[in-house]
């Protein structure tokens, strides 16, 4: 195998499949310090940048306004499990904005969280829009339109000036050209945008260094993030956990299609990486792999991690008959 | 893109994931004729050479001794879906051989059929080893068992007799000496082999090569896949449905982490490839679209699967946001 960043799948010792991976690790100047792969692959950021698209409503003032509490503003920023407290948070946005339920533009979706799905099947109740992994973002979304008075019908549409400002911000936060985004529709219905890895990693370093200086929006942002991880992801996701294990010292977010993104608050990096093939089982063996090969994480919370990091593979009869195992060498820049 | 064999994964007209593919296509002759990527990648063969370790069954008479349909025989070499007729296929095999349910190696699983494992949980049934996508070809082993006197206790252990029967098996057809092969443990419990694709390839065109010729092993044995294609996967399913829409004149079978072997009997050919990643999503559209650049199928039959071969993403408001597409190049290479 040569220079790069690989996630590899072994049953027994044999390779039976690899993931190529590509990393930009950039500091909040915009450097680009370390790389693998194509650090300037376009791809779209998906989830990963709802932290920035959840920034307009505590800069424009709709977290004072509307009196949202830090673990609601955590959950906007959030691909959540759909368990019950994701829910009640979810619909207290919603209530604070005066916005229904039925404003939603997800589209229906069973929690991720298993026995938050089993449950709900248990109780005879279809999954709802609520339980969409993005009900968090939208609920946001509807709240930052009643805070700008613009029309709830059609929030989620690229036209529609709420969606404008999510362009807006991602470009700015990613320093990208605005006729350099490519766009799409995500899988909750708004707007996605498809960005340089370098440009999703600068975005996470430079709004992690405004929230060290103490900038206010990407201040509260951030810390509502640290304070309540589990708000971010929930039980048993590697975004709470990450958090929770270092202490906040990283701050990371999952993207779907194999994006990754991590800020380092304290070291001022950011970093940003794509499964080429956009599968989930590598993006987050490759995140903890980097994060340890930059020494952003040390050892002990990497193996504190390893479920993560180097998950088993079980065969039918439960049997252990390989394992998903990070290999990533980054290639130096220049700071 | 360079040359080579990718399939896309477009969200609205922008690649958003990439998934390599190697490929062999080889004559009967052992001659590799055609390529993309690494056609000699040693990989898995999982379900694909399940007609492999079908045809000691037909080859030492069991088929003939326990009274096995053409149907049974085919379920042997089948990643069926659990659906009805399947299960009781997979039943009257272990009925004729004298072997309870209860002697299957393989795991417990939900039927692959939905609306199976739907029906299944609404009678209240939990998923049994019959239902696993592997259970014709272990009612198979389970029959060769008995016809030769070994105990179907342990039948599935890599140093049980039937499975060095296998090994042997695969290392024959595929002309690979038993030392390159290397081993580990397939979902269902038994022994699988990594074997080159060019390896794997030549099986197939030496298996359908013999099939023409008359061969009784082979020629029964793909008889068999091609009057039961529903017994080689079932509905919905790309395995089925190309010996249909071909008319028997393709006979492939899928296996798992993304590799897919075909055979073309009238043309001498067989095909192998490997999904680098392992994705699911992408072996079907790069079997189609490899079939179709060699002229193996005519662009009407593709577009008869074009379900199969360029199927729409959909979002959870489903909305189509994308779709997956083969782009294959290959590489002609002297017969």
């Amino acid at each position: 195998m040569t220079h790069g960043a690989w996630v590899e799948v072994l049953r027994g010792e044999t390779v039976e499949s690899r993931h190529r991976v590509h990393i930009a690790v950039v500091d909040d100047g915009g450097r680009l310090r370390a790389s693998a792969g194509e650090p300037a692959l376009r791809t779209f950021a998906r989830s990963s940048v709802k932290a920035l698209q959840a920034l307009p409503l505590v800069e424009d003032g709709g977290v004072d306004r509307f009196g949202l509490t830090d673990a609601e503003l955590a959950l906007c920023c959030a691909s959540h499990g759909g368990e019950p407290y994701h829910v009640e948070a979810a619909r207290s946005i919603l209530a604070k904005a005066g916005a229904p339920e039925s404003a939603l533009a997800c589209g229906a979706q069973p929690p991720w969280h298993e026995p938050s799905a089993s449950a709900l099947r248990a109780a005879g109740e279809g999954p709802g829009r609520i339980h969409n992994n993005c009900s968090g973002k939208h609920a946001g979304m509807l709240a930052l339109a009643r805070l700008h008075g613009w029309p709830a019908d059609g929030y989620h549409r690229a036209e529609h000036p709420l969606q404008q400002r999510m362009f807006a911000e991602v470009a700015r936060w990613t320093e990208t050209r605005r006729d350099a985004l490519a766009t799409g529709i995500d899988g909750c219905g708004v707007l996605t945008f498809a960005v340089p890895l370098t440009g999703l990693a600068g975005a996470f370093a430079r709004l992690c260094a405004a929230a060290e200086r103490g900038d206010e929006g990407p201040g509260r942002l951030v810390a509502a993030m640290r304070r309540h991880p589990e708000h971010v992801a929930g039980t048993g996701r590697l975004c709470t956990d990450l958090i929770r294990v270092t202490g906040g010292r990283i701050v990371a977010k999952v993207g779907a299609e194999g994006v990754y993104v991590a800020g380092a608050p304290g070291e001022g990096l950011g970093i940003a990486l794509k499964v080429e093939d956009g599968a989930k089982r590598a993006a987050e063996p490759a995140l903890l792999g980097v994060l340890l090969r930059l020494g952003a994480i040390t050892a002990a919370e990497y193996g504190a991690l390893e479920g993560y990091a180097e998950p088993a593979l079980m065969n039918t009869r439960s049997e252990r008959v390989g394992r998903i195992r990070p290999v990533v060498e980054l290639e130096a820049r220049g700071g």
